[in-house]
C-alpha cells in the first residue's frame, strides 16, 4: 500500500510520525512521488494542482485540515472519497483559540494592552460573562467544542448554523432568515462556519453593521469578531472599515483572504486587532499521523471512513 | 444601624448599591462621618489611617478587597471581627483571569504579538495543553476556583499550599520543604497566596531561578510567572532581572510592589510582561454591596459570619 504525502508544509514530519504508526505503509513525499499507479492514498495540505488528477489508483484523499475548500474549488481533484482531519487535538486547540479571545476581548485585554504601552493604570469597567452574549456560527464539531468550552464560564451562549442544530445551555438561529436577528443578539461573534459557495464574504460591511445595531453589552465598548473559520469568509477590507467606523470594537484573527497576510496590510498595525498566523488548531504531526493511518486501515477493510466530506455542502 | 463607607474608590457607587438591597441602613460616606459614635458598621478599602481607631461602638468590619494585608499591618486597625469580601463574582472572575493568562502564554501570545507588530507570519509550535505543568500557589477559594476552571483544558495540575490540601487532579505540595520540588515541576506559576509575614518577597530571584532550573516543558520556551495575589509577594526589580537573564520567559502581573505601578517602572515596556491595574478579579459594586449587607444582618442577628479574618494567620 503506497501513501503519498503531498503537504506544502511539515510533510516530512508527517512520513516520520506515520512511519512510527506504521512501518508496512509505503510512503512517498511530492514531488518523489515514484510510479503514479502505485499510489492508492493521499495526504494533502495545499498539493500542487493537478497532482492528485494524476493518480490513477487514486482511493482516498485525506486532508490535514479540516477546511477543505480549496479542494473543492479545484476543477481537477478526483472525485474520490475524501475526508478531513477532525480529532480531539484539533478540537482541544480551538476550544483554547475561542475562550482565549474571548476572554481576552471580554477583559477588554486589548485595551489594557494599549494602557500599558502608554505606562498608564486604568481601571476599566467588565462586564460580567453572564451579560456577555457570545455568538458561535458554525456548530460543527469545533463549534461544538467551542461552546462545550464557554459553557462553564457562564457566558449567554447563542450559535447561527445552516441547519438546524440543538446544544444545552445554547440558543440556537438557522438559516439566512435568522442571521439578522442572531446579530442582534450577539455582543463576539465567534466564526467557524465552513468556506462555501454561501459562506463566501458573509463577513462583510453589511454582516459587521448588522453585528454593530445591538450587538452591544452595556459594559462591552462594542461587539467583536473572532474568526477561526477560513479567511474566504471575511473581506479583510471591510473588517478594517468597520474597526474605522466604530462598528466594530476589537478582532481578533487566524484566518484571512490571502495568506500568509501580506506585509503592507493594515491590519497589522491596527492595536484592536490580534493577529495569529492560522494556527488556532494547528494539530501535531503525531495526531494528523495517527489519524490518516486509521482512514487508511479503515478503508482498506472496507469500513466506515470518519468525517468524509459532502462535495455538494461543500465540507 | 449605621454604616460608615471609607474606600478610597467607588465609595458613591457602594453606597448606591447597598441603598437599593437595604434602603433602611444609615449610610454615611467617607469623610462625612457625621457623629463617630453612631457608627457601628464600617466597609473599607484602603481608609485614611486612624479612622477606624477612632469609631467607639465599631462592631465589624468588611473589606472590599480579598486581601487584608494592608488592614492588619495598620497598628490603629482595632481589633473588631474582620470578614473580607469572597464571593462567587469574586471568584468568577479570578478564575476567568487565570485561564486567560495560562492560555495567553501557553499560545505563546507574547510572541505572536511581536509578531504582529513586526508584519511577520510565523509559525511556532505550541504544547499540547496535556504536556504543560500549571502550578497553583495558594489553594484557598480563590485557588480551587482557578484549578477547577483550568481543568477542562487538560493541563497537568500541581498546587503548593502552606497547609495539606486535596483536591482532585491536583497534585499536591505543602509547606516550605515542598516548594522546591515543586518549582521543579512547574511550567507556569500561578500564583493567588496572601501576603502574610511568611510570603511577604517569596517571588524573588532565587525563587524565579528554581523555577527555571527544570520548569520547562519541552515546547515552552521557558517557566511563566501569573502574580494575581498581592503586589508584596513579589520583588518587581527580580521578575525584571531574572526576565532579562533568561530564566523566565514571561509574565502576567496584576500586582506590583507599588501600586499604582509608577510610570518609570521598565516593567510597563518588557515586551513579554502583560500588565494589569489590579484588576484580575475587580468585582461588581453590586456584588460587593449584597455581600456587605449579609455580613451586616448576620452580625446583626448573631450568626455565623463568612470569612472571617484570622488575624495571626493573616488571612
Amino acid at each position: 500500500m503506497t501513501l503519498l504525502i503531498a503537504c506544502s508544509s511539515r510533510a516530512e514530519q508527517f512520513a516520520a510520525e506515520i512511519r512510527a504508526h506504521d512501518p508496512q505503509l509505503d510512503i512517498r513525499i511530492a514531488p518523489d512521488t515514484g510510479p503514479l499507479e502505485a499510489i492508492r492514498y493521499a495526504l494533502v495540505w495545499q498539493p500542487p494542482a493537478g497532482l492528485l488528477a494524476a493518480l490513477p489508483n487514486l482511493q482516498l484523499i485525506v486532508s490535514v485540515g479540516a477546511g477543505v475548500d480549496a479542494l473543492l474549488d479545484d476543477p481537477s481533484t478526483p472525485v474520490r472519497p475524501l475526508v478531513r482531519f477532525v480529532d480531539n487535538d484539533l478540537t482541544t486547540r480551538m476550544a483554547e483559540y475561542v475562550v482565549l479571545n474571548v476572554l481576552y476581548h471580554h477583559r477588554r485585554m486589548t485595551e489594557f494592552r494599549e494602557l500599558q504601552t502608554r505606562r498608564t493604570w486604568t481601571y476599566l469597567p467588565e462586564p460580567a460573562a453572564r451579560d456577555v452574549r457570545v455568538g458561535i456560527m458554525g456548530l460543527g464539531v469545533l463549534g461544538t467544542a467551542a461552546a462545550t468550552a464557554l459553557r462553564p464560564f457562564g457566558y449567554q451562549l447563542r450559535a447561527w448554523t445552516r441547519t438546524p442544530k440543538g446544544l444545552e445551555g445554547v440558543t440556537c438561529f438557522t438559516g439566512t432568515h435568522q442571521l439578522d436577528p442572531f446579530l442582534a443578539e450577539t455582543d463576539i461573534a465567534v466564526v467557524l462556519l465552513p468556506l462555501t459557495p454561501q459562506t463566501r464574504g458573509l463577513l462583510n460591511r453589511s454582516f459587521l453593521r448588522k453585528l454593530s445595531l445591538r450587538g452591544r453589552s452595556p459594559l462591552l465598548p462594542g461587539p467583536v469578531l473572532i474568526n477561526a473559520g477560513r479567511g474566504g469568509l471575511q473581506v479583510d477590507a471591510d473588517v478594517l472599515s468597520a474597526l474605522s467606523a466604530g462598528e466594530l470594537y476589537a478582532a481578533s484573527l487566524d484566518v484571512f483572504e490571502s495568506e500568509p497576510l501580506p506585509p503592507p496590510s493594515p491590519l497589522w498595525a491596527h492595536p484592536r486587532v490580534v493577529i495569529t498566523p492560522h494556527n488556532a488548531a494547528e494539530s501535531a504531526p503525531a495526531a494528523i499521523a495517527r489519524y490518516a493511518v486509521r482512514q487508511i486501515k479503515t478503508h482498506a477493510r472496507g469500513g466506515k471512513l470518519e468525517n468524509v466530506v459532502h462535495r455538494a455542502r461543500g465540507y
